[in-house]
């Protein structure tokens, strides 16, 4: 957990290596340089943390079968911040994975109140059609609606039974106000993690889940259940990987609800513009002063959208990196060059998300 | 709830009075005489209370859909017990009833730890058909499984959002050592009970689930919850009946783990004779203390054999009460008239479940 000179920042924010710390999630670090051609979030220590890694990289490795266990919850406009589990999913797939992708529309339903033909259409049209656009082949993915597979539902009512309410409020701190179906959503999401390890899904094998360290309390109970089951199914403890969030465009969360905040990957070219204008960096109160003594692109929530997505390039990030510490470019020309670079991407993006909705649709029904 | 002179008991039992006070179950009574051809369970008040039947009732007098729910939990072998279920709802499928009958296997797997394939087997060897062989029509049943019905596992989801744990804990006492699936089952069974109700079921329209008192907190939650989604689905809350139970034949309980206590309806005749030889009676000591004083038929476990299904016919059954009354008949007589009894109806069921298997396996399949 130091921190380098390079064009990203490495040091593990105080809260998460707190978390870290507490559960026992150890840092990616290294482990980046023993993957085969490492993608950017990795090189970059946006991945920064897992458990039981060296699991899923050892059956890499020696090409063993494992497996890859992602869910997508409809319930708002999909945006750049969630693009970062799509870009893993992408790089799994090249490099082996069987991808199980979850649509939680039951989860959609308990916890934010939509339908769930309203999940359904949502769950096409703003994020299966975006995860195609964006490189991942969804044919190749188990992909499944968790209101319609049986066999998730089923393994939530198995495991539910060896998991008592003490532990789900020591978790997740429930109370008498709670609902019954907040109370058992954690078992459904367990089931999803778990379930590609079932006999009729492939069986046991290596398993990792990339999330939020927000999502941690899910893992460290799947983990636990996984073990509590050993004896019935086999069950290999599922590993993670934890990233860190893209901050919002306005220096505090990035969220659907506030759009503001984020850049959606259906955004028109004037929405681009002027979140962008409006975004927080890492500059210096007058042009002038910023000439002399250089931004702070660590600050920067617009060099963070080059670190994250824009600039997948490790050298040109470092000139940019280096042109804005020095004074060299300052807020407005780097905005208007990151406004250019996402236009051309979302207007690529916008063609091939009408090159897959097509597919995607005959994928569902 | 005064004691009549008759064939048959129609004291209801004080801790059922108290429940019916305490939980504002009205009696059944004379709305038996209000009904087309009401079944013996009905004339003998084994059926002794319920909430808002009159809306059945309705129904069924101006010729309007009305439904009949209920469940079968397959957890051991099928008795004489049992059969006072499937009576009520050969009588309702007469009377023009659409039937749901739901194979409660998640409740088997949840509460009693059978496998869903060892439910599965069990609920049709043992349950469904002897069910048809009972008289009831299975095909023309709604008849479905817990565990593959989307529209039930997603119901719960839907009403568990209105529940909430005080509110679970208050009905079922549930504690920090409950099971997660234990404590979500409620849902599942109050979406059972409503769903024959959703627009894709035939919509709105009066229910009536048949149960034993012991079931009525699962009711009242139905009702309670059937009311808080009134708006969005138009439930009519679910009417309900109440049956007492048949005792089992040492006097105490009747129940599947127990044999001695229950006629199994695939006991051979040999079974069928010592359980009937050793069953509780109301006799007295010595025979001839019997013929001289009577016997006492209300406490005696054979007779509510004929009570509940050997003798249907009313003036028959009178005829036997008051024979052992006079000591005309004394209990070795009477329990081997039981016994040939017993084992005719067992043969003939036993011919008409061989017709049903080939039927009811092709229903499931």
């Amino acid at each position: 957990m130091t921190a380098k000179v390079g064009p990203w920042s490495e040091t593990i924010p105080k809260d998460y290596a707190r978390l870290m710390r507490e559960f026992g999630i150890e840092e990616f670090g290294d482990l980046a340089e023993e993957l085969p051609d490492p993608n950017h979030l990795m090189r970059r220590r946006i991945i920064f943390g897992h458990r039981d890694f060296q699991r899923v990289l050892g059956a890499m490795r020696s090409g063993e079968k494992f497996a890859v266990m992602t869910g997508l919850m409809p319930s708002g406009r999909m945006h750049l911040g969630h693009k970062l589990v799509v870009d893993q999913l992408v790089w799994y797939q090249r490099h082996g994975a069987e991808i199980f992708l979850c649509v939680a529309d039951i989860e959609a339903h308990a916890t934010r109140g939509l339908t769930l033909q309203d999940a359904e259409r949502l769950a096409i049209e703003e994020y299966l059609v975006n995860f195609q656009a964006l490189g991942l082949d969804l044919e190749r993915c188990n992909l499944y609606f968790q209101s319609r597979s049986d066999a998730v539902r089923n393994l939530a009512y198995t495991l539910g039974r060896k998991v008592n309410l003490s532990e789900l409020r020591a978790i997740y701190g429930f109370s008498g106000e709670t609902s019954a179906s907040h109370i058992f959503y954690p078992l459904i999401d367990v089931a999803d993690i778990l379930h590609p390890q079932l006999e009729e899904f492939g069986g046991p094998r290596p398993t990792v889940v990339p999330v939020g360290i927000d999502q941690d309390p899910h893992l460290r109970l799947a983990r636990d259940v996984a073990s509590r089951f050993k004896r019935e199914f086999g069950f290999i403890p599922p590993s993670s990987t934890y990233h860190r969030l893209l901050r919002g465009l306005t220096g505090g969360k990035m969220s659907s609800s506030n759009p503001e905040t984020a850049i959606f990957l259906t955004d028109p070219p004037e929405a681009v513009e002027r979140k962008i204008r409006n975004a927080f960096t890492g500059g210096r109160p007058t042009a002038k002063e910023q000439r002399e003594r250089g931004g702070d692109p660590d600050k920067c929530v617009v060099y963070e959208l080059h670190v994250y997505h824009l600039t997948p390039d490790d050298r040109e990030l470092l000139k940019l990196r280096e042109a804005c510490e020095s004074g060299e470019i300052i807020c407005g020309e780097c905005k208007a060059k990151t406004v250019e670079r996402l236009k051309v991407f979302l207007a690529e993006h916008k063609k091939r998300r009408k090159n897959a909705e097509a597919g995607v649709k005959k994928l569902i029904k």
